[in-house]
């Protein structure tokens, strides 16, 4: 059974000012929709003027609209939610209508599932059919490795985890409370050190360790790489894309985002709350300061200064690079201008 | 036993135009192999003037060459059929000489696979050793789930699908008929969508689906995360390659080709026929239209309009872009000729 | 118990030069620590001035420096080993204090592993919790199959290779001695070869292979590609980092190196000992001459030479590369005395 929130109540939680035209009876909402999907009962959004179409034909319940649109609020065919931050709004009602679900997830070691009598796994923890959890190993309370994942012996992972299906959990690995591991993601793979004696490629040692610390999510298929000696690690709160790689005695500060197949060398930092784009590469000890927002796409070959907004290959200013692509332009009308035809 | 077809038999199959030197005997062929390899009882292929020296030392007992290269077919040490279109007559040739094969393949729960008794899996699908099938989940006809995959309860799959070993579907995914799942790749992580509420991170609930339609084919470590609300979509006959990310929400029309390790942010839209090269990376909420191509390494910031060729970063109409790059050569000389050395 | 090894053993055994200065205990050493976290029993090391300051504060036992910074061996708060490189004596120091251990893992069918009693299995070789060898696979002396690996049947392995965590060899493979696969890891994927046909794309039949050299070692999460015809192959002693795609068909050659997120395209061909970055991409039938070197992040649209160094997109020689980029800079300033204002 959904929950069912009346207009005036759900105004109310979401802090925002109603818009109730005349003739519109207040609805009762269930659920949370895309313009063109949301029907009578579902609340929908609107963050820009781009979907004003959408907004226009939407059958849903009552839309969301950031008071900077409030001039259009007229053109919605069904009551408004005028709020001061869209995102902020959304998030407040999605947790209002689909609020984390009491599991009913039996804890314990799940038909199916391997774990050794050398580990230490907490009886509120749940292993799940197919994963498997090595000699001393720890896993905290309620924490859930799911199908086909390995903790490798010696592995620790703190409470209130998730390990996703089929990921890898190494043994040099060590997760703090709270910790999201995506499906497939390994941790703790070997890092990259290379030295070529007599010919040959040998790889240095790998002996140090992997620290994932407190309420860290890392999304699919990322890789990351356990430090030659010391640690690799990512800091608290920080939030990894899919198929980002993350290279041996790389640290991580707090509250860093890093968007999807994002690449950092070995013994790269990166400073707290900055923010990496999708597919960009940072050069192997480079820093990037705290606050710093490297563009996607973007190839860090210098350190960037605290709260330093950079893109382009090599990275450079955001002002230089798009002074640079509009130099560009007026290169090429300035060519055809001149060029004999 | 290996199927035997006589030269005549092949060139009419193929609707090729035989070239039989006078003292050549007509070989009899059983399989395809490159030009360096193949043997007299092998027939290859000549596809571009590039590989003229390997086609004069083949050994070969039969050499497809496009019609467009008809000068070159005495050149051959052996007889030739000549094709109008070399891939399509590779394509034809290689179905018959390695049709599919009836499977030996048992249906069924094998030995060491776990399929919940909840699941609604038809007898006639396989599930094999390692493998896990969820409570609620539906495999349909035929459809075979490899060693190690997880489909988790309340996916759903079509007939005649093939999930690849270690492959995870997850709850919110809907599969048509006829998809096949590379190894590893992972549908329905988590979207990447975060707003920042006092101070920390949050992420958005995600709530929605992927529907993968009929005949679509995924290759190996791919991830395709599921919609905020709605659906991330790949539409009927799409191809994705090895390596390639799906944010949420995205939605990739019929017949698109999308090459290896290209990322899609979240909300974007690609049109019916487009192609993408590799390692191409589209911003969120960006427009491919269809039929448009998208060169190798792009970085596309804006719109691209029906049947547009665009390349570079920013990716611009690729006309443009080679003229940027021979101006750079001019401008470089220019520079060379007036510096004071 | 950790090995100890007194200074003056350790000295001799890295053909250093050691500098004791008065007052100084010859230390004896333990383990190899970084230096603002190593201990009085440990050894550390100082490759460049960047980290002049932790040098000056470390509280290590003893510290690697190279000749050509001997001049601020007096700055060290410790003993410190002069050497020719300092690459070659950590490498060295090491495998002193990082023995290779001699394995307490069991070898044979582990509980919870599956596999095929078809399969030629070494009984020296073990196979762990999880993992999967299918019928007529064979699998070779003291190689390791980690915990969820799948080896599919017939796929055929060498002696003294280790399959990581839930990788996936395929049927179609096979790998030499001393072959080490990263977790996750997919070989034998296919091929991504589609031809248009009445309108839908069909896949060409993929019947190739994929060999793997001996000595070989390849990260986590790569995906190597079968050949169409043929083979992929990888060749002896080179060495991938996590995320590398190679397409059908590339034949890389020995002792390459290629780091992470990089992607070959389909019969790429790479010299012998060439050098890719991170990132990089090589367009399909691209040759990159042995000795070449690939900056990161750059694509390869045309062949390079032997020996040859280039970088950018599309990939020139990295002279001309470093040439655009201050040509850029100046052209800018030019721009901005001229522009009025």
């Amino acid at each position: 059974m959904p929950y069912e929130i009346p207009f005036d109540q759900l105004g109310a939680r979401l802090d925002a000012e109603p818009r109730l035209r005349a003739g519109q009876q207040p609805p009762v909402l269930r659920a949370v929709a895309e313009l063109p999907q949301a029907g009578p009962h579902e609340l929908s959004l609107c963050a820009s003027l781009r979907h004003l179409d959408s907004l226009r034909a939407t059958r849903a319940g009552c839309v969301l609209l950031p008071a900077r649109l409030a001039e259009i609020a007229s053109e919605a065919p069904c009551p408004v939610l005028l709020v001061a931050d869209v995102r902020q709004a959304l998030l407040r009602a999605m947790e209002l209508f689909y609020p984390p679900e009491p599991t009913r997830e039996e804890p314990g070691v799940q038909p199916g599932a391997l774990v050794d009598p050398a580990a230490r796994m907490d009886p509120t923890a749940r292993v799940e059919a197919g994963a498997r959890v090595g000699p001393g190993a720890v896993v905290g309370q309620r924490t859930r490795v799911r199908s086909g994942a390995v903790v490798e012996g010696g592995a620790r992972i703190g409470q209130g985890c998730e390990i996703g299906p089929n990921a890898v959990v190494r043994a040099c690995c060590e997760l703090g409370d709270g910790v999201r591991v995506g499906p497939g993601t390994v941790l703790g793979s070997d890092g990259f050190g290379l030295v070529e004696q007599a010919g040959a490629l040998r790889r240095l040692p790998q002996v140090g360790k992997v620290v994932i610390e407190e309420g860290v999510e890392l999304g699919a298929h990322c890789t990351v790489a356990r430090a030659t000696l010391g640690e690799t690690r990512i800091g608290r709160g920080s939030r990894l894309d899919d198929q980002v790689h993350v290279g041996h005695n790389a640290r991580i500060g707090e509250r860093v985002i890093i968007a999807a197949q994002t690449g950092l060398s070995g013994s790269v930092v990166i400073g707290d709350r900055a923010v990496l784009g999708g597919q960009v590469g940072v050069a192997d000890h480079r820093v990037v300061g705290p606050g710093a927002q490297v563009g996607a796409k973007s190839g860090v070959g210098r350190d960037v200064p605290e709260r330093e907004r950079v893109a382009g290959i090599p990275a450079v200013p955001v002002r230089r690079w798009l002074e640079q692509i509009s130099l560009w332009r007026r290169i090429r009308k300035l060519d055809r201008r001149e060029r004999p035809k």
